[in-house]
């Protein structure tokens, strides 16, 4: 052990921390995300100290043009951060007695590094969760555009990925906008959760200075602060939160990609990924790989692991702060960071993304993918659906040995197995009469989803098409 | 393959399923405890098929007397379930129509198991949720009850289980009581998203017959309908939800749990948990072991794993309902019956906790858990607050050396490190002091958390004591 | 709290248990799992503790008969299991008294619970492993089956789910082969660790009693005995990568079952899945729908969900033995038996697959999944790679854009790009020519993969191809 | 888009990649730390071309030239990576080509990137694992030598965190050994399973060029090569064991630093970590924090989190190489990194702990932790254990209610729960007595644990003790 500086903490020490020890302990390589959010949270600090009396109105100065000071060297990139400051908080409350003396020594009164981390990751995620949000809108709106675009285009849908019914485009891309809007409800509540002040907490057990915590958060636009001091040092609820809608919002992008994969397969045919969002192959010249869709689906796995993560630290910890809970950083930057990029390269992806309506028509013509209609109108003719269903089912047996589908069977062969059939069943088994059929609120027909659309965005329909 | 009865859907089929599959793929083990939903379900849309010239009145009135029948067999258990069955779904109709004749296979009219299974799950779990915030309501008023009753007891509040500060038990009971409000805040909202009808979406596409789907939400007491087909057959949304915020319960349980059996440990010695929630060894004659406590920090795990599961289901499926998807139910009714279950007996255990308030008073009393406040008065004097933790850091360690406490320490050997002290310090180093000093909002002090009591329940303080 | 039976360990109790903390604590509901081999155990011990003059042989014999009596019992289902005999082990000590008297009393001598029932875990898993040793090797027999009968058959290898390169079936199948032998290498590794002896280890610190824990060790078939007590009562490494070597067969099938649905689909056509491994729809009567190859898919979740399970369940334990630790149990089974159906049901289904081995030529004769091949062979010409690469990415441009395929177009077109092109080309562009230049180790040329099958099993072409 | 270098796979695209997509899918950032095994294998593969004549004398020396020279910027920081470059590959490619022109274009010949990658892996864990052993015997090291040399110390053994038996302090750090010994198995284990080499396999399916992968293997020093192509470039099993493995050991640790911090607290106060290994706190002068142990329990979180996201990944991923698997990597290196330093400070601190073997020894003293002790006496006196059991209990809940424990009963009251007791009961209660009485194999007596130190380390007691 060689000599070393003091550690600010360590007074009642008499040896010096082991280098390795610094490396393992620091949160440097990841606390710079938080520097501007430290500073911002001391600024306040600061403020409200004077104005309590606290701090002299030099101090106060001296202090806050010494955070300025530093703030504009975080944004420069010439603030140090090595591993012997431990932390963020620490490297700032050193930089600061550094520039202005004593009175940077004043800045910690009333606090513990307890609150103050727990201030600023609430400081960074607010951001961080309006950001996502503003990147969920811009999909919902690519999504709305397309529905009301594509409306009309009819492709097969599918269950257990065989052709099912016949479905309108529009309406399987208003599906993801419920997934994603209620993404953003989850986001939104959440935010109201993060949106807690818990500067003054200190320790564990608030301070017995006069703090006043309100003015604190009113500085810094908080609406509510913490009720009770234990819970204020020890909750990250809300950062398992995030990371949880964040897992739920990669989960419906990774079924989103899932299927502009399959749709981008020769045998499908469907859509054509643009060239500036797929890459080639370094050995086969024929390539075009929907690479970005494959990357963001296979995100969902770190985004799922970053919450196993933190829900694995915070299990059985006893109260109040443990030091396990610095590990609730870096997943929440990473699924921050991966869910916000995610979002937005899918957003661009999908805006360039050419739909086959031709294919898709093609593919959902032949088939049987119209045998519900028939089943259902034979149900308008008072056959039980039981019934209805093994009838028609009996059709397809019999088409598939024949080698036909249900276009090209004739009306002997319909009334075959059911006497009542007349020349209205080839327009029953056509994909427009199955879609448009399907006026159940919340169905595929073509006048539901347009009143969809407009409900969504009542403006919508008066929007220039190329938006 | 042996000569089989024919599934209902078997119409296109020509070779029966394997056995083996049968067991396989039958849901019917854990589709049980859906049972009484699925009846509810079928008689609500039963009504609306009649009220929308479906089925004629006397068809109604035969599966709704088909339905009852049913139902009290289910209730007696006398309700066959055997794997050919395949699902709740087709039990239910194959009897039916056992019993009433062809009336019962016009039941499944305009709907599709997809529709009717995320039906019967969200009955379900509103139900299920329902009685988890009642149970979660339970444990606040236990931990109201005693936090009241214990106000005034003082114990070391603990960072990296060091003693770090001395607190109220009463303050430590309400950090919890912050804890389980903000899942109930979350079981609240996620019961909104539960609260919806996907009825009459059928397979994904809707369906062409002219349901009424405003009505069955009435009868079943939904405020909501689903608005877009092919997103309610798919969307598990709000089972992971309920999976993530039954997570988090779990996990402040098994924090809870941690610090119980910590406190019971003959080291600490701060509670005895009733004989009643205990159990002893098969060995040691002289065991009393805090097995509940034990047993919900380890049913953390479970709870967690059903959370993976079904976020590994859905990750990456194709739109829209996939088998994939039957494998939500059993995770959640374990996560559901694991988290009602904990909070019922951990309330119990709660409850019969004896707190021995001296051993707790004479650990807080010794050491040094009150330097903080050393450190706070030498702000008071002007000195700043980092140069004032170094002064009673050297106390501390000078105290460590000489084998003595704060407590223990003279009035000259305190002058030793700062000159300005006078007699009453030995008034700042006792926990009563310490307490009572923070005040600040959030913090332990007897008046803040008598004020925070009231504000919880402000007729708290009028209750008799025993409740 | 109703007047109640001691417990046997109940000596210093006052109180006796909570009935919903009996029902919350009791392990009989999955305990019976082990009841077979907790009888083992049992007998094995009395047996040593006989031949150690710890029980006379009057007691061994009337404990011996006790035990057979008891197992019988359990045979048949009589054998009582309520929930306030709290587990199998004190149910089993319970009626042994009540059957023979104070002998039985004798039998927990030098053993405890802990012990005991990392003994009775550790027998179960000897069995479950070696059942999925067995499915695993007629899965493999199965693969191997496969590929001799269908080599020859040629389709696209897929990467980025995009044609890459024609490929034998039977290599496809063969890769397969690879995964599920090296889950075998892991299941026969994990064998060896569970196969130690705990029993001797007693409550954690071993026994006074003079035992001889190599005579039970012989006796029960193990090859080792544990080698300190206290790690052997809070061991569960066996356990969690039972879990772990689960979850990766799992997720290999779940590989594969991906490309089988895949392969069902209209849009591939590529295989018929046997009618017995299929299911239809209650709605849609045209569909026959993949749901075996779902749920193996959506099964991952669970096992991988158990993983996380036990996983949670450990960290952060304190040695030795915690109740934590009977939440070992559920994942466990659930994991065994899932992968145990998956394997077995996955194996018929396999063997019931038809492969349209026209429309796989079809598919692998059209497109462009030749133009490596091209590439090659202008490196054979002295081109470098990179450039060699450059030139077919433009052939394929060129012919994308006149809609033809490498088939399709003529020299003239082909020799606009390199001039040095002859007649040779349009064997070049075969799949079979393709497929058969693969000659490298590992590779997919008839004779490679062929040379692979006989490594693999030498006798595999003498067999009737029938098996 | 503006106008861009072509990408070298380019040929048959019309786009330029999207400068979002290039940041979002390129592995640059973490691909660095594969970057020398990147140019060890193209420098085994280019001197296999060469021998294989696919590359002229020249040629080759001008690429190994080029590789030597890249190397060296690498090492020395200079080699330039930005998004544009896609991968490592692509970036060493591209550099080469810029070195020495058209021959780097040869570098490439017959592989792909997804053998390449394969291949980068498997080098880079072989380094990794192999690190992790050696860490691994150093900590067994360290255990070895501080049982030895706490031989004799005696400290309460706990089940439940209540104290169970008395036990060596040698035998419960012989317990870790066992735990990281089986820790090192598995990785040895691993080993076998990373060390084989991919490249060859190509694309997918081998190459028509005629490489010799056992001369690549010979120069790399892999033992065996890949029997299976397709097998080859979509297997990360062993990554996913290796992040298993991982967490199994993190587990252990994280189960080692909870008694570490328990036995820190002043309430235990069975060791005091080094001041070199803990850090204070910045508001409580007193603090001294078990830091370190806390964030290794904490560290599993992210260790299980990178399993899961591994897992995620994987599941559902059709055949072959797909996108996704660019995913493996960073899991990967985070788990290692962790993996290493976490064994690594966690023997450092170990190495620094002062056990208080007489606080020990006081704690172990009192109580009841030798009860067992008595009912085995009694066995051997002819009662059955069950009742001993009884007996035995009786008297302890007698002494709690008179304030005594077992050290202070006088022989009368002994007598009055079993008249055959005599003078010896005094010694049966010694912890001494207690902890040589379980001689029985695995147990905790002196002697058995001396012999097992023996069987571990023939050598061990002849080392001078200062190891």
């Amino acid at each position: 052990m060689t000599k070393k500086e003091k550690k600010p903490w360590a007074g009642r020490f008499t040896e010096a921390t082991d280098r390795l020890v610094e490396e393992f302990t620091s949160s440097l390589g990841f606390d710079r995300k938080l520097s501007r959010y430290d500073i911002e949270g001391s600024t306040a600090h600061c403020r409200m100290l004077a104005r309590q009396g606290l701090l002299t109105a030099s101090e106060e100065k001296a202090i806050l043009e010494g955070l300025e000071a530093i703030g504009k060297e975080m944004d420069q990139g010439t603030f140090p951060l090595t591993a012997d400051l431990e932390d963020i908080h620490m490297a700032v409350e050193k930089a600061l007695i550094a520039r202005i003396g004593d009175a940077g020594g004043k800045l910690h009164t009333g606090r513990s590094r307890n609150d103050q981390v727990a201030l600023d990751v609430r400081l960074y995620l607010r951001d961080a969760v309006k950001t996502i949000l503003t990147e969920l809108d811009a999909l919902k709106s690519v999504l709305l555009s397309l529905a009301r675009r594509e409306l009309g285009v009819i492709l097969p849908g599918y269950t257990h990925l065989q052709q099912a019914q016949p479905v309108l485009l529009s309406h399987y891309l208003l599906a993801f906008h419920e997934m994603f809007s209620r993404d953003g409800e989850r986001f939104e509540e959440v935010l109201g959760r993060v949106n807690v002040l818990p500067l003054g907490s200190a320790a564990l057990a608030g301070t017995g200075l006069p703090l006043d915590r309100n003015l604190v958060a009113d500085l810094l636009g908080f609406p509510e602060i913490s009720k009770n001091s234990m819970d204020a040092v020890s909750d990250r609820d809300f950062a398992a939160e995030v990371l949880f809608d964040g897992a739920l919002l990669m989960m419906h992008l990774s079924r989103f990609c899932e299927d502009l994969i399959l749709w981008s397969t020769e045998e499908f045919g469907f859509v054509t990924i643009s060239d500036a969002y797929t890459t080639g192959s370094s050995i086969m010249p024929q390539k075009k790989n929907p690479d970005v869709a494959e990357l963001i689906r296979g995100k969902t796995g770190r985004v799922y692991g970053n919450l196993v993560a933190l829900l694995t630290v915070l299990k059985g910890l006893p109260m109040t702060y443990n030091r396990d809970l610095q590990e609730d950083k870096e997943p929440l930057f990473d699924t921050v960071e991966t869910v916000t990029a995610s979002v937005r390269v899918f957003t661009g992806m999908l805006d360039h993304v050419a739909f086959h309506r031709e294919r898709m028509h093609e593919r959902v013509s032949s088939g049987f993918s119209t045998a519900t209609d028939l089943a259902e109108y034979l149900v308008t003719r008072g056959i039980p659906f039981r019934e209805a269903h093994g009838i028609v089912g009996r059709i397809v047996r019999y088409a598939l040995e024949k080698g036909k589908d249900l276009k090209t069977l004739s009306l002997e062969e319909f009334q075959a197995f059911y006497p009542g059939f007349d020349d209205g069943v080839f327009t029953l088994v056509t994909p427009e009469y199955s879609v448009n059929a399907r006026k159940v609120a919340g169905g595929t027909a073509h006048e539901t989803v347009s009143a969809r659309i407009k409900e969504i965005d009542p403006s919508s329909f008066e929007k220039p098409s190329g938006d």
